[in-house]
């Protein structure tokens, strides 16, 4: 990812011998290294900025007073959160300034391995942005997740040397790198010269020495400020996070108000279609920074310089002459909506609305579709879990606005402790594995809802009502999503009341944005129907199978104590 | 250069399983990224810091209330102007607490060629030391110049990926490179992901910005303030180089005084052992920056954390876990003199002196003596030039403080106009070629000074007295020089009178700084008797062979008029 060498028509321009393409004429340009606005025409030629000052253009865009910066880099995403596929997560976050990700396909991964990678990294080569792809590193999460795939350090690798990831992506078995894990020296060892990006939260002292002793070099997971600072302190890139479950920008940002920028960059994670809609993107950062008291500049040089320097991204994150003219043109800097939007020296969007054309249409390929291969559809008794003896259970237990859960021994058939069944059933390998249990805290109290979204390994999870119509409604839930090759469902009394369809990979649909965020906000509504309380019902089922994070959790495999790292039965 | 994994008994350490191998205790650490001082104990083990905060430790050095930052790096240097051989460098510059280089290797390149920049790197690979080393990118540093060696794009290429080199050395041909000449857009593309350095005194506006759209990524050249906030501005890094000859920091300071220090770095370039005794290395540009008005954190992140970051050196420039255990330890900031030196763990410096045993000796390779390789050592008529008819002739004008040179037409019979012979004899393939010419500044009344160094091709280049004896003691100094393998002579009178052997390509000595220094000292001395006025009479000499400084040089192949970029004749 080296500052691609230029044309001799660039150089040309540059020197001023012919003229440039286009002139950016009356703004004024962010120079990071100076924390400085320099007004300056921008001149670009074959894409690239070649030069600061007046010159001559076969086209002129006026752009006066106006702030020109270099388009935003997110630092940490997964694009599988946004529903989206390659083209219609481009166009929509391009509106919002943002021409760069570094990816981590780790959902897709877990779906479809290396052939979901190389698919991404395909569609990414045909986009006007630069989709930078890492490896994943942890697929699937634990032993606990029945994945599609399972990648070794070899695995790894050739997604480094083969497929051109930009490094390796978040290295989430933190005890393991800790522990000195062979396979895992082996997939830190093969980033060579490029990122290695970590996921470790709370973690501090000795164990985040050893964590980045081993060569982890960045951390998206902070959750409490000075666990973000002494993680800068000695030496780890801080990302401040705001995604749509994780919301940690403005309990981080002091570190950057009182100590300034160096080694930070904002991250989306994970973002669903709402919030893309709602908020836009890196740019919601911007504004949530800056409202939080960083000043422009700072706040500017964490969306675009520093990530770009982290990844590597050699030719992005300034305006300087043989930078890419990836630019972003705000007639103010008020809530940071740009009114033009330039990739690669080609006007992308305007006024938030993406240019007729700018991204060619894509269609992911056949390979990814068909993704949910069942053994059977299980029936309502497969679904139906054995009462325990004495009333008694071990329960999931789930709260609004946090995706940890709660260990709790529970009396499930007392009404006052809101259960309800939960379901993992295996999608990739049809192997009819099921994992049944109990989870408190939805408030769901007629019908199912159900969802190929789960992460790390995305099978199908079900929840349905405690009473007697439960197993039936999470049984016709699951034949939906199997039907429609993966996506999210309402069912009451047998019947499908809502849907959306994500037929790539079971993750993923070909519709846009304001298409799919209107169906998810249906299903939610929906799902409010059928009395469930929680902010984010399908949100929280997805992570309800994540075996990594604590304290209790589901698989196919049955219920998980994340923190002995064991399965553990329902029954006491 | 990626931070190389650490050992399994490093992480161990660095979990607290079993203890470190020394604890730096009691002192406080800098971290670049926040701009503080954290108090805290260090622990290293197997050469990297495992571990901040109190650790058991097989070896405990209290350094109570000690400042420990990380070795610094020089960003850009020639090893050769030290007149040092690798291991005598490395002792004399480890004590004032820089413990890395950028070594731009193109002396040794321009008499030894590939040969030479692998001894190099031989050498260095057994040092104490982090020596990195980059590809000369201007072997020969233009056609007019008879090297020993000629560099194509794949020799540049053969340097970085069999020799491991960290990037492409400074690009000094910048007409050629703003030009689009095909070899040096080979040349730049051959860096991929490692760094391209510049050499571009003076540049501005479209001329700059075509230098930078070609891929060039920074300047040690800058000399004026505005020229290096405009290259700041475009992106450029910008080192604040204090060298022997060019001296810029505290011109260029005020830059970082009022816009940050990112993006710039230290450099020492060229430094003679006088100066390296007497003001030491890279601490001498903190010390002047520091007095200069820069704070001492922002002082020490351009001594140290942004050169690292600029040359990929990733596991250097700071000390959190992970991070090579290069450590400088200063009882008191004051002067920037360290009490200990460790590199990679090991102390190897104590209160400014080499710790014993420390740096291994090591003798340069056999292949880099008997470099001066003369047809025949020319007579006094040989180096007698034809006088013009008129009088007047072509002469290069000299001044102290400044490398270049004035275009002077002169009547060289006019005592009033300190005129002296000048001339240069190839050396490196015995083809008896001479160039012969007049210098004007120098104050030789009588005898001749000659030295093997003299850049870039490094023949011999011998000043004369204008009376008829010249010429004589010219052949004596010459015959004297090659007989050596290489060095700097005085002669008066037929007789050698001082002389500083540099047999190691006729560049450098195999002994100490102190000795080399001292014998510096003695031929400069011995100059002045001459009746030589000019501050730095070898330094002097060594640059007017550079026939890519203007105004007017000497080489082999006679008067080089620079800004014509063509041989000119002496007669008018």
């Amino acid at each position: 990812m080296a500052r691609p060498p230029v044309s001799l028509h660039a150089l040309a321009a540059a020197r001023g011998d012919v003229p440039a393409d286009i002139l950016l004429k009356g703004g004024r340009v962010l120079s990071p290294a100076t924390r400085e606005w320099v007004t300056t025409d921008l001149a670009i030629a074959d894409g690239v900025v070649v030069g600061w000052g007046e010159r001559d253009a076969h086209e002129v865009i006026n752009v006066d007073g106006a702030s020109l910066v270099a388009g935003f880099v997110d630092a940490h995403m997964h694009l599988e959160s946004s529903k989206l596929w390659v083209d219609e997560y481009v166009k929509a976050v391009l509106p919002n300034g943002t021409t760069a990700v570094a990816a981590d396909p780790h959902e897709i991964a877990n779906v479809a391995g290396l052939e979901g990678i190389r698919a991404l990294v395909d569609a990414a080569e045909k986009m006007p942005f630069t989709f930078g792809v890492a490896a994943s590193s942890c697929v699937p999460a634990s032993p606990f997740e029945s994945a599609g795939a399972a990648f070794s350090a070899a695995d790894v690798k050739t997604i480094i040397d083969e497929l051109g990831a930009i490094g390796v992506a978040e290295v989430m078995n933190y005890p393991a790198v800790i522990n000195g894990d062979p396979m895992f020296r082996d997939i830190i060892a093969s980033a060579g010269w490029r990122k290695v990006d970590g996921h470790a939260p709370g973690l501090r002292g000795r164990a985040l020495d050893a964590y980045l002793s081993a060569g982890i070099e960045s951390d998206h997971e902070c959750f409490a400020l000075d666990e973000a600072h002494e993680k800068r302190q000695k030496g780890m890139w801080v990302f401040l996070r705001q995604g749509s479950v994780c919301q940690d920008l403005l309990e981080l940002l002091p570190t950057v108000l009182s100590h300034g920028p160096m080694c930070t960059a904002f991250c989306s994670d994970d973002r669903e279609p709402d919030l893309l809609r709602d908020e836009g993107h890196i740019n919601h950062c911007l504004r949530l920074a800056v409202e939080g008291g960083l000043n422009e500049i700072d706040a500017l040089i964490v969306a675009s310089f520093l990530p770009a320097m982290y990844h590597n991204f050699f030719h992005l994150g300034q305006l300087g002459p043989g930078y890419q003219a990836d630019v972003a043109v705000f007639d103010t800097l008020q809530g940071f909506k740009p009114a033009l939007v330039l990739q690669r020296g080609k006007v992308v969007a305007r006024n938030g609305v993406i240019e007729p054309g700018a991204v060619p249409v894509l269609e992911a390929p056949q390979s990814l579709y068909n993704r949910v291969r069942l053994h059977h559809v299980p029936s309502a008794a497969e679904l139906t879990i054995e009462e325990p003896t004495n009333g008694k259970a071990r329960v999931i237990g789930v709260t609004s606005k946090t995706v940890r859960t709660k260990s709790l021994i529970l009396d499930v058939s007392d009404e006052a402790n809101d259960i309800a069944r939960i379901a993992v059933v295996e999608r990739h390998k049809a192997t009819g594995r099921i994992g049944l249990a109990y989870v408190s805290g939805y408030g769901i109290e007629r019908g199912a809802i159900a969802s190929t979204v789960a992460h790390d390994a995305h099978n199908i999870m079900v929840v349905g009502a405690r009473d007697a119509s439960g197993p039936g409604d999470m049984s016709v839930a699951i034949a939906r999503v199997a039907e429609m090759g993966g996506g999210q469902v309402v069912v009451v009394d047998g019947k499908v009341v809502a849907e959306v369809a994500l037929p790539i990979a079971g993750l993923m649909s070909p519709k846009p944005l304001l298409e799919v965020a209107a169906e998810i906000d249906r299903v939610v509504e929906a799902a409010r129907e059928l009395g469930i309380t929680l902010d984010a019902p399908f949100m929280a089922l997805s992570f309800l199978g994540l075996s990594v994070i604590p304290d209790l959790r589901i698989t196919d495999h049955g219920l998980i104590d994340v923190n002995q790292f064991a399965v553990i039965p329902v029954s006491l």
